[in-house]
């Protein structure tokens, strides 16, 4: 078990390095079509030349200012994408590294190095012989209106103040992330441990020793040695079950050897106040899960919501019947979702965007409203744009021959422009077993021939009409984050090309290219869900996941 | 340069894992032959067995208790090498874990990670099959009185009380090392970084990277950026002279590449209060680190006393003239001697060493006027008996014949074991330049034909009267520590055997082996004192220099 998990380990570093160094590759998975959207309304496509064959900025023009806000996955990812010789580029975050946090967890119970999951950003840049500045501060304050930032250091003051400093651009990368939300529940922050920053992942590490060594202790009752040792995990998302999972494989192969006689004390709970753990994957995951928590003896309380954390007990409701109780813990982590950044929030009020999780995006990250400013990862939200709404527009782009009348051969020529640019066509058409476009107009105007299957505007209308409920906001997870910082990279390298195209290129419409969400249950055992709906269920899965990251 | 150090980095860390792995190798270094002393005063030798042989303590009887405060170099040194099966024993230390603090230093700056220097206390008992009892607390009161330790948890307290609980001893082994001294220096509690435990050390590299993340900040004036980049280590012994080594190669080979607009601003002084760094070895490993610094460019300040720390300036007073100076800093490391631990300095108290440092203790490690107690490492000194307080029995043992003379073949038949007792004896005959015994006879008596000379007491008296002036008090030193740990291992695992004799074999008298002390220079060189007053420079020392810790 331990040499499969060093295997694992040097793997997943490797892939890890892979990903540092594979992102922004030229062309790599740049789709060979782009659309842009000109002002009319009208569609251009255009082969995709990779950035490389863009004109170079004139010497003379001074450099546009980009100015990216955080270092996560969204940042990172579009500092690694940009053509930084084509702006003035500088960065502001409170971490000079980046994380590789799906490896968090890994890092909470030592199978994984804290060192070896991050990396510092100036090395990244050097690395890359890239031209950028770095600032090790925190933005507190964005001001749309003066097109600047108010900024903190994180390391002390400088002797003319407070260390406060304010900087300008033209363009603005809001990549800052989310933060904890304890949804407002009493004692959260003080008691519990959470699982954001690689500070957490070593704190929860130290906490989990401590445990031990207090139940270790002389003089300890056993009602206080099986409180010590109850680990409770409050959220049953990926990354809680994945920290239980890890706790579990921990205490197995290592813990119990050193502490033999508490062995029998250690118990790991998760509550989740949904029915199921991982309730946004399939159910199968779900169910793979719970099951094989069963057999590893980590209790599963679904149905749960905590209501108040003390310095010794979590109180939580049944949400059937309302009934409280309260457990007895020593350690709880605090998986249960994000929250809202105040720098966030602030900027959201100046801009009329009020309750608001996120920054809303257009489907070009552009924050609506907000001229040069762009946002991406856990912190944004971008917008689909409906098809009921440009359907006029769609028909007359497919209608090639102005005939009013669409055949299955001209909807089929820009079908693929079209699910790029409105991605929940495809979902919908999955979502109902429909093999092809046919499938979906057959089942508005009724069957008939196929190869003389024509429709009107408003039968094309009627065929589309309920294609826009599967409109679905991306997930907050690492993946999503990475692709919109590449993605907007892209955008900026092109910047040059599509000035008549404002907006920047059609495609990003929320059409991530779903890589696949996965979560590990340790022991070797992982489910993932892929893409092509396909349930894999095994050890295997863990390393083809981490290969998504990798590319 | 890199690859050398990732070299030099996989060999120390084998060197540590063999330390960890290989000390307590029953018989591995021990003596062939020991002497003990039958209360008579006559001296009685027999083969060392190892230990091996030695009876199995009766199955009836209760073990004796022996309790070990501290895990540290004695300490751990002593766990390993005691036969445990012999005993029941607990061990007492805020840290479950040992860590190789010669590589502390390297720590600081990453070339080295902190892990790779800790080895956890339970998983070396588990490796080794030890029945011992570990808590992780505190020693604040030991009552020898009442044959007891008081404790605290450092993990919190429990559902009874404060935490705070109380454990007897039949045996008390005291190895609580020291702790850093400030010599009660205004503000260096506040303001300096410490180079005592890990944790210093993790908070070092942070600090470094701190300073010039300060420094790359806008709107900073050279002024500033001096300043922040001004690391001073107070303090020129082997483990401050380490760290400016380490920094300095650290800003060379990294630093230098990731701040590159900041690097004319790094300036490393080294501020010692003698006339030379490192002033306890021989006087060219000195000049030698002292002419690698100035190539190095960094600045050695001798003669200067510290006298005032403040948040961002450091006070020091010129020991010559008196005249006071200040320096602006951005970090400073303080490295200037240790210090007596309040739990060590009430215990004193108690048994009446008061205005001591350390604990003294008789040759075989046993606490002066305190049955059962022993102690080791740092927080000990062995008071090494003169040989002129025994010159009679001493003459009387090695009168075989019971002539009234000394024969030089009598000498020298003894010889050994004199120098075993008193090892003051081989210094001043090297300090001296004799070759052998027959020098310092006739130093006393005066020339005569070799075979012939004889002494008679007052002769022998006369050819060792200056002896006792090389009694020297073991360094506090990792090295030593450990050497004491294994000996007073040793001790107790033949504790049976020698019940006639109740404090043990004879040997051990402060005559530890002399494996040669080390201050690595950084980039690749080393100065060495070794063995045999010869004086290594070069970069193949510093291997050596670990090979002594992993025997």
């Amino acid at each position: 078990m331990r040499r499969a998990k060093m295997g694992f380990f040097f793997f997943t570093s490797r892939a890890a390095a892979r990903f540092l160094d594979g992102i922004g590759r030229p062309g790599v998975s740049t789709a060979a079509l782009l659309l842009t959207a000109a002002s009319g309304g009208g569609l251009v496509a255009y082969a995709d030349s990779a950035g490389g064959s863009a004109p170079e900025p004139s010497q003379d023009a001074p450099k546009k200012k980009v100015l990216v806000l955080g270092t996560g996955w969204a940042g990172t990812s579009f500092l690694k994408d940009l053509d930084c010789s084509r702006y003035e580029v500088k960065v502001i975050s409170p971490r000079n590294y980046f994380a590789f946090t799906p490896l968090l967890p890994s890092v909470t119970c030592g199978t994984v190095e804290a060192r070896s999951i991050v990396e510092p950003i100036r090395r990244m840049f050097e690395k890359k012989n890239k031209d950028v500045t770095f600032y090790e501060a925190e933005c507190f304050k964005i001001d749309a209106s003066k097109k600047t930032v108010h900024c903190r250091s994180a390391v002390g003051t400088n002797l003319d103040g407070n260390g406060d400093f304010m900087l300008d651009y033209d363009y603005l990368v809001v990549a800052l992330g989310a933060t904890v939300n304890t949804f407002n529940t009493p004692g959260v922050l003080e008691h519990c441990y959470f699982l954001k920053e690689v500070e957490d992942a070593q704190k929860i590490r130290r906490g989990v020793i401590d445990c031990f060594e207090k139940a270790s202790l002389p003089n300890i009752s056993e009602e206080e040695k099986r409180k010590t040792l109850h680990f409770v995990v409050i959220g049953g998302g990926p990354t809680g079950v994945e920290f239980a999972a890890e706790l579990h494989d921990f205490l197995v192969e290592d813990l119990v050897k050193l502490y033999p006689a508490i062995q029998e004390f250690v118990k790991i709970t998760i509550i989740q106040s949904g029915e199921h753990i991982l309730n946004m994957f399939d159910v199968r995951i779900a169910s793979f899960a719970e099951e094989k928590f069963q057999r590893d003896g980590i209790e599963v309380g679904t149905g749960f919501r905590v209501v108040k954390v003390s310095d010794d007990s979590i109180t939580m409701k049944r949400k059937s019947v309302g009934e409280e109780v309260s457990v007895p813990y020593g350690m709880a982590i605090w998986s249960a979702g994000i929250g809202t950044r105040p720098v966030i929030m602030d900027f959201m009020q100046q801009i009329g965007q009020t309750n608001r999780r996120a920054l809303a995006t257009n489907e070009w990250l552009r924050v609506r409203e907000c001229e040069g400013v762009y946002a991406i990862g856990d912190c944004a939200t971008v917008s689909q744009r409906k098809i009921m709404d440009d359907i006029s527009m769609v028909f007359k782009m497919a209608d090639k021959d102005n005939s009013g009348i669409l055949t299955l051969k001209e909807i089929n020529d820009v079908l693929e422009d079209i699910c790029l640019r409105y991605p929940q066509v495809e979902l919908y058409m999955k979502s109902m077993h429909m093999l092809d476009i046919a499938d979906l107009i057959r089942g508005a105007i009724g069957d008939s021939h196929k190869e003389s299957m024509v429709v009107d505007i408003e039968e094309f209308k009627k065929a589309l009409c309920h294609v826009d409920s599967q409109v679905k906001s991306a997930p907050a997870t690492a993946q999503v984050a990475a692709q919109q910082g590449h993605y907007l990279a892209e955008c900026f390298n092109k910047m040059e090309k599509c000035k008549e195209n404002p907006e920047g290129p059609l495609r990003m419409t929320g059409g991530y290219k779903h890589l696949g969400q996965f979560a590990p249950l340790g022991g070797e055992q992982a489910a993932a869900e892929l893409p092509g709906d396909w349930v894999s269920m095994g050890h295997s899965t863990q390393w083809l996941w981490y290969s998504v990251y990798a590319r």
